[in-house]
């Protein structure tokens, strides 16, 4: 597998994008993006769980039940177009039919999403005159413009790519993803696009996606509250000439690493975050007792801000593995800490060791480490990443609004 | 039913309180408090649902299985004892050997509580020193220097007691508790101590004290994490001469009174907490969606930075309701805020009304107020109690063990 330097949601083969400020909320920046496909893409797409999903999540919803034939992607930053009801089921609809028209396809074959303030109506008027000032300029150039354009309280545009050979043929995977606050993702994360120049059946596409985002964004946290927009659409559109079949392993593999470093830029760049921290469970009866420990640490306030003050307060750690709902005998737990690994043992048979306090001071003071929890014999294991809950966290929030 | 000025955990007959400074994490304050009864009593116990409870707990829930007799209470601040394992068990036990020693009873009719830091060992030589010197002091005068004596990082004292006549007889109720982060009761809270004079047989109690904790301890959050601490135990020694049977209305209302008042306090002196916050949510599928729904809200991050700006945010309400995990029809919400009752509708039918942001912003800047969420047309209710998310709190817990 191979990075593509500053590699995007345009560096698989056929895809194209553009940018333009719509001024749909901020000023004197783009803040809208378009990505199309020069062929017909087969599509898969997950949603966010929350019963309160935005027009858009609504919208695509019902494009994805058709099997579309996806063409582009029409993406605004600054309004969420969330609890708008009826009048925000049809401005998404409408922003279909703007961008049909002007890239001569059928309004079925565009997906859209949305992202900034909930319960304000989208300014349609600057949204179709932002679409047809961008499409003019669709371009492979435009990616990197367009992971930027879908910012909102981001302070870094988050993009990757790799190629991978199959059959002597090279197959691109890239994508973006936006997202810094109300970050837990529980079926997919804030935005994401993917893309792929490899043809793919969609049936097919939709398990390697979920496979993808069950590995990464699924496994991120950084407030433990769950957007209303959360979309992840990856594109296939063949353009490498090369077919995907089934269990295909190594594009498994490199859509779940497009999609966990995506993931991992998003923790990193949470917001008022300082710290990006790997927890990982073991020993746990299974697979979901171990995320649901894993992920109440992930999301403790007591835990996140200990990771804050560099303070190696273990005694949280077992706390927030205590709440978590699940049974266990914390006289059989094991807690270590390290930057690379399991360098530190804190804990064992549910007591402290005879560490020294600096050793693992100097470990929580580092900008990433691991943390790792053994509760027991069981085959059981996760591993989450979170960021540490910080003043500039609550100032942002605090704030964001005015 | 008549609120006692400056009532207690003494106010009740035949309860004595006294306090030192053992020096046991603080100095230069009572941080050891002795809570007993002239004459034995039934009692009734809630626990921490916490996997790593500590010692105190564990010792207590053994204590609690016999049906005892209690004659006292130790409670210590500044260490938790727990993760301390079978040695924190012997503390425990050999706590209850000294208070019974001094008391000239049975090491089984003594309780113990903790509170503190997570992981030491308690100093026996001073937990020892410090119950011998308390004792001589009982009195019922001491209740306020309990209530003062179990504080860690509270900054008030929370206490109160009520009294109510049955049969042309006083009852009296009263009780203390502390806690002021890591609140998120499950079943109980931080520490209280609850005393009647009443004579009620152990299982009536517990039925008492089940329906009053529901209704008050279980129904706050200040940061959503749970001790391994948290214990209420409600102490009836029959001093008024007047029994209590079962289905005894004004009893429940009475205790429910006191407990909904100690929860209160919690709230209110929630770590770096500015705001007191009412959720209640009506309309849904049964009692129990309605709860996990407010709560969902009551300890969602960013809802709870937008309560510390002041920022009648009510976009990230309906995002924390949606996420729940429990489905509603969003286009059937209603939301309205308000000083005293619903005073102002920001939300009909899941869309924001043309409320005045002034009118919204004006009933955020109190320091309490109360937001009422319909989901739908059901029967289910709740009321939670919350406070908002701070810079303080950052800083507090940023720093605690330092």
């Amino acid at each position: 597998m191979n990075t593509i330097t500053n590699g995007g949601v345009t560096s698989a083969a056929g895809f194209m994008a553009a940018t333009t400020a719509a001024n749909i909320k901020y000023t004197n920046r783009d803040d809208l993006a378009i990505v199309s496909s020069e062929r017909d893409c087969s599509a898969a797409a997950m949603f966010t769980q929350n019963q309160v999903a935005a027009a858009p999540v609504l919208v695509d919803k019902e494009v994805m039940a058709t099997e579309p034939k996806l063409r582009a992607v029409v993406i605004n930053a600054g309004n969420a177009n969330a609890c708008t009801g009826q009048i925000g089921m049809e401005n998404a609809r409408q922003t279909q039919v703007t961008a049909a028209t002007s890239l001569d396809c059928d309004p079925s074959q565009i997906f859209v999403m949305s992202t900034g303030v909930i319960g304000v109506q989208l300014p349609m008027d600057k949204m179709g005159a932002g679409i047809r000032a961008a499409v003019p300029h669709l371009s492979p150039a435009n990616g990197n413009a367009a992971a930027r354009a879908i910012m909102t309280t981001d302070t870094v545009p988050k993009e990757t790519a790799v190629s991978i050979q199959i059959n002597n043929k090279t197959v691109t995977i890239g994508g973006m993803a936006k997202g810094v606050g109300m970050i837990h993702p529980d079926m997919a994360t804030m935005l994401s696009l993917l893309t792929t120049d490899a043809a793919i059946a969609p049936a097919l596409l939709d398990g390697y996606l979920k496979t993808a985002v069950s590995h990464s964004f699924n496994r991120i946290s950084i407030d433990g509250d769950t957007s209303t927009n959360d979309t992840v659409l990856l594109l296939a559109n063949g353009a490498s000439g090369v077919a995907i079949g089934d269990g295909n392993a190594a594009f498994e593999r490199a859509l779940t690493a497009v999609c966990t470093t995506l993931a991992h830029k998003i923790v990193r760049d949470g917001e008022g975050a300082t710290k990006f921290v790997e927890i990982a469970v073991t020993g746990a009866m299974d697979d979901k007792a171990a995320h649901t420990i894993a992920n109440t640490i992930a999301i403790s306030p007591l835990v996140k801000t200990a990771f804050a003050g560099s303070d190696a307060n273990w005694g949280r750690i077992m706390m927030a593995a205590g709440r978590a709902g699940v049974p266990f005998d914390q006289h059989q737990t094991e807690l270590w800490i390290g930057v690379d690994g399991d360098g530190l043992c804190l804990v064992a048979t549910g007591t402290p060791t005879d560490y020294a306090e600096a050793d693992a001071a100097a470990i929580f003071a580092q900008p990433a480490f691991k943390i790792h929890l053994i509760i027991g014999t069981g085959d059981g294991v996760s591993v989450v990443w979170t960021s540490d809950l910080t003043h500039e966290y609550v100032s942002i929030n605090a704030d964001y609004r005015s």
